[in-house]
């Protein structure tokens, strides 16, 4: 599909807007996350993952004003959607941060990877460049692994923690995709019907069971 | 002056222990201060400063590594005395925020210039990549001069911050500077005697001075 109508000019604005905002709020919550780590080796690592979210984020506000758009109203649509999710899911503890922060990862490559196909060639390549960043949450993966083998009771907690993060990563993807038609329509790469959403969930939350499971949580 | 010698050893591991150590505060405190920006646009430039410090901070503690040190250890000295400095200068309102980035930014590269002079050839690379990093703080020289043009009151309420800030930095150094006699040593550059110390802090005072004159405050 090439993005070549007004439509699809439009979206592709939306969906570098809510990508960007979403790597300026994650690298904004998972620097204040990072101040629970047990250790300073820890805390750094969780703040590095955080810093690396900047460089993509600067990357995306770059495409959208060679675009000829605004960045700051290309994400105002989206911040509300994203800041709900945050605070809806704040950390705390320890392990709940670094769950959040494997989950997330991991939610926004599948994303990343979804969308890449159907966007413009510029944009993709951007697209696949910040995929390449991604597995950043391998020490989170270790980490996470480490507190279930010493806790027993840890596991069904964060497992638990897990349900409720792709819940409202759902619930609010589905809040925005109720007010940008054409983001949807560009996101299920022209289907042309919206049955292609809940396909597209149904791939992502499958990906998330997996992840749960590798790490030694359950759904 | 070569570093050869044990004491010299010990001296450079605290002073990559320290830069190392005040690298992570200032991503940690920066990213926080980045929440007072009344735009996103200016949230999001604040947040870029803070996630290029942990670029410093991981390779401070690449080459502590490589010098056979535990850079937990190596950081361990310095943590009480750097947020200290911080819980002692938590900015209230953005232009506090910006003028500590601004003057934060600015002593630590006047401390990297004056330490590139009396350390081995590997750290001294170090040290010049670091400070080529700096200038970031360009937009905050931009916005504290909108900021003191549109409110007559603010030019003294934030040079009175900023003399805060110089103080509490002198304050904490000296308290570092009373426990750490070979860190001391390494900096006066083997004057031999302790005179060097309050001539190093005279001459970065100076550099203070300059720095808030050139952005419209006093000193």
């Amino acid at each position: 599909m090439t993005s070549t109508d007004q439509s699809d000019g439009a979206a592709i604005i939306d969906l570098l807007g809510v990508l960007a905002y979403g790597e300026l709020s994650a690298f904004d919550r998972m620097a204040a996350d990072a101040r629970m780590a047990p250790t300073t080796a820890l805390r750094a690592a969780l703040s590095a993952v955080a810093a690396q979210e900047m460089g993509h984020y600067g990357k995306l506000v770059a495409r959208i004003e060679d675009l000829g758009a605004d960045p700051q109203q290309a994400m105002a649509p989206f911040i509300e959607a994203v800041e709900t999710f945050h605070a809806r899911t704040e950390p705390r503890t320890w392990g709940e941060a670094l769950v959040k922060a494997y989950v997330g990862d991991g939610l926004a490559a599948d994303f990343y990877r979804e969308v890449a196909e159907y966007v413009d060639a510029s944009t993709r390549a951007l697209v696949i460049e910040a995929l390449a960043d991604s597995g950043n949450s391998e020490f989170a993966i270790r980490e996470v692994g480490a507190l279930v083998r010493n806790d027993p009771t840890a596991a069904s907690r964060l497992s638990l923690w897990g349900r409720r993060l792709v819940g409202e990563a759902i619930s609010q993807a589905q809040r925005v995709a109720a007010e940008r038609d054409a983001l949807v329509l560009l996101i299920v790469g022209g289907a042309g019907d919206l049955t292609g959403i809940s396909r597209l969930t149904e791939r992502i939350t499958d990906k998330h069971t997996e992840r749960m499971t590798a790490i030694g949580l359950f759904n």
